[in-house]
């Protein structure tokens, strides 16, 4: 046989039982989304390079997967300029499309491009897959899906405090606990104003960001190599190693940044939307606090991203050691970068294939998860399969996933059959059956076996 | 304010009211496919373009999007060579995957690259976008789904049965009179063999195929120039025009075929197809029956493709003028251009987007398929914020999809927002009703108000 077919790396083909476990994830964030009055939008795989562009940093640039144009792409190319300027622009001769790198940028050129249509503020939600030219690895695909809620224009914290409540929801019929962390970038401002580094802000956020992964030393060293001076870094030491409870935390903070106006504002933000989040889901989190944190006011989190500019989140499991399992953040001009400014937004996004993973090891799915088939018709022949037809179409009326097998092949092979595909009723039916008007009914799991009829056989199956 | 944003052309966005009707589509299907047994998988967006050049013919090739390796794609690429060997070529050295151009290559090769895990036979469902580089014109999209379902690794005609009721189902269950339209590329071969032009049935079929646009003239014409001579032209017009009830044309053609062993082999499968149907979905068949024809042996039918090899499905709505809403049939060599020869398979596709035009035309979405919002808490300020906050959350624990809004806006922006998004129930709480521990419920269709608890609210609201 010749060589076996692949797939491009970083890219999954995705089986029956994969399916069943991912539609189950996708189906739960769509109905709490939707619970929540979000809407859903679809957008095109490809957007025109001229909307992607320049949004990602240039590392970004690089990761978007752009598309051949279709046609005779080199007319009105000189061949000589293929060497001149490089890679980049030559990619812009020949390509005009992009994958999807997002879906956060294609949502703000939809919000701009239908904003006639839209009654602000608007409420959406969005499950497609992305697509990103990383170097592949374990649990980084080069295709995978995001589900994000957005709501634009609105500035009030009330949204905060609602997405914050989707991912409580989601993640307790998930039945993952989780810890939501919250900070706000206001508060890292006021921060780098207090230590007299404003213009660093950007340096400061991203080295205190990864205490948890390299420790604080290591951290102390990250801002003295981006020129923080000593001082300033003995400035931040009390609050980097910030502890105590939520509230604890918010009284020591208050002080240090009293002489911060930005500061205090984000303060109150996180206090407000703590505050009101707690009230909603007081009796949720005393079910489910066994001594681990649920609600942490962190302030190393700053989620390495420049354009949050109020609150941001974060969740992590607490059952399994693995990144973030979703984030999300306000952010003050998501339409600018189109001509449509002053459109505040704050959104959310959860990261299924690491839901999944954590699915997976906590073995949470819900039996019903399953889509597959309940039971198996035998096959012994033309005449036998007509008996059984109408039956196979009654027990699918009764919403029983069933199949009949579609060769008359041997017995053997259809049981065989049966238990690969874990089918936990096998039903037959020969001369004897088909003169009483029934069938034998075999549990595949204790192996009994009853003659009877079809409403029977339905009744048995559904039980 | 810059130019507005635009998508590709052929692509689209999906809203929030179409999304909501696509889901209920695709849901639909899903559902149907589960219950007869069939197994979602997905595949990715993109694949080696060896996996996909080839397989559509020189066409086909030409409408493949082709994405741009990353890096440095230029990297062992002679510049002089650009122009020489034209584009295909050059597109060879600088693309080394494209997008999926439909479902069926992408699972030919999912089924030989996982034949290990596989159980045949293999029923597989898969519903997802393919792109294609076509001129885009009114109803015609570059990126669009297919909902596709197939088994390979059975012979059975028990197969084609019982896709021919998933297609009945399926309309059945969208309230879209029908009409199924099968064919047997067997009798296609007898009658080329008859008439002595066995090599030209490519051209006898696919001017067939036209008959219904361009008209029988025209048809014969057609034969003339492919070079079928005008005896055989003749043999051919009393199967052209062929008519009766199934059972006279099965009796017709079984006659005019009396010499040919493939085309009464391919009588025979119609007959016994037909036979297993009508015996299944004999109670639905006259439910549905007034005057029109639902299931019609149509020879003119050959879907202008040539990898069928048996049974042939075509689908026409019978109250709306649209070209095949569904298509299908038997391929037999399905896995032998990746190495894998002697799997059969038959399957069938689900035009998703013109499946969504019949229904609209039709006004046929039931009520349920809105997954809008049914209730807007107003918000008066603070304090009725954090008044009316555990009353939303009770309610959506009750399963109803409500909102609060977000901002302290006036009275009227709120209102009109309810209008706007076509909201039926909004709840109030002012002064008034927090001193009594009540909302004030207006229906926004009849305009009446009543004081409610947050019980009395949630019963009212799920009415």
């Amino acid at each position: 046989m010749a060589q076996k077919p692949s797939i491009p790396k970083g890219t999954r083909d995705f089986g029956p039982a994969e399916m069943a476990r991912r539609n189950y994830i996708f189906d739960t964030i769509r109905s709490v989304y939707a619970l929540y009055g979000f809407r859903q939008i679809e957008t095109p795989s490809m957007e025109n390079l001229s909307t992607l562009m320049g949004k990602y940093g240039e590392e970004g640039d690089k990761l978007l997967f752009k598309i051949l144009d279709s046609g005779d792409f080199l007319r009105g190319i000189d061949p000589s300029a293929f060497c001149e300027g490089g890679t980049p622009k030559l990619a812009a001769c020949l390509c005009e499309k992009g994958l999807r790198y997002d879906l956060t940028v294609p949502f703000a050129r939809y919000v701009v491009q239908h904003r006639e249509e839209l009654t602000l503020p608007f409420r959406r939600f969005q499950i497609q897959p992305v697509w990103r030219a990383d170097r592949p690895q374990k649990g980084r695909y080069r295709e995978f899906y995001q589900c994000d809620a957005d709501v634009v224009g609105s500035d009030s914290l009330l949204n905060e405090v609602e997405l914050m409540q989707i991912i409580d929801e989601v993640f307790r019929r998930f039945g993952i606990r989780v810890c939501i962390k919250i900070n706000n970038r206001k508060i890292l401002t006021g921060i780098a104003e207090m230590i007299g580094q404003a213009d660093k802000i950007v340096d400061i956020t991203v080295a205190i960001d990864k205490l948890d992964k390299i420790g604080l030393d290591a951290v102390n060293a990250e801002l003295a190599e981006d020129g923080i001076p000593a001082d300033a870094i003995e400035k931040l030491q009390p609050i980097i190693k910030l502890c105590g409870t939520n509230e604890e935390k918010i009284a020591t903070m208050r002080e240090v940044l009293k002489d911060s106006e930005i500061g205090l504002k984000g303060i109150d933000e996180v206090e407000y939307v703590l505050r009101q989040y707690v009230l909603v889901t007081a009796s949720s989190l005393e079910e489910r606090t066994e001594g681990g944190s649920l609600l942490e006011l962190d302030l190393t989190l700053a989620r390495g991203l420049n354009y949050y500019t109020g609150c941001i989140f974060e969740v992590k499991a607490l059952d399994v050691e693995i990144g973030s399992i979703t984030g999300g953040g306000r952010y003050d001009n998501l339409t600018g970068i189109f001509g449509m400014p002053g459109l505040s937004g704050v959104g959310i996004s959860f990261g299924a294939d690491r839901i999944y993973d954590v699915l997976n090891q906590l073995d949470l799915y819900p039996k019903e998860v399953s889509t597959a088939t309940q039971l198996l018709f035998v096959n012994f022949g033309e005449a036998e399969a007509s008996y059984a037809l109408p039956a196979v179409a009654a027990c699918r009326r009764a919403g029983i996933r069933a199949e009949i097998y579609p060769d008359a092949a041997k017995m053997k092979k259809q049981m065989q059959y049966a238990n690969a595909r874990e089918i936990p009723f096998v039903a037959l039916a020969g001369e004897t059956e088909m003169a009483a008007g029934t069938f034998t009914l075999k549990n595949m799991q204790t192996g009994e076996q009853t003659a009877v009829t079809t409403e029977q056989l339905i009744a048995a199956v559904l039980a």
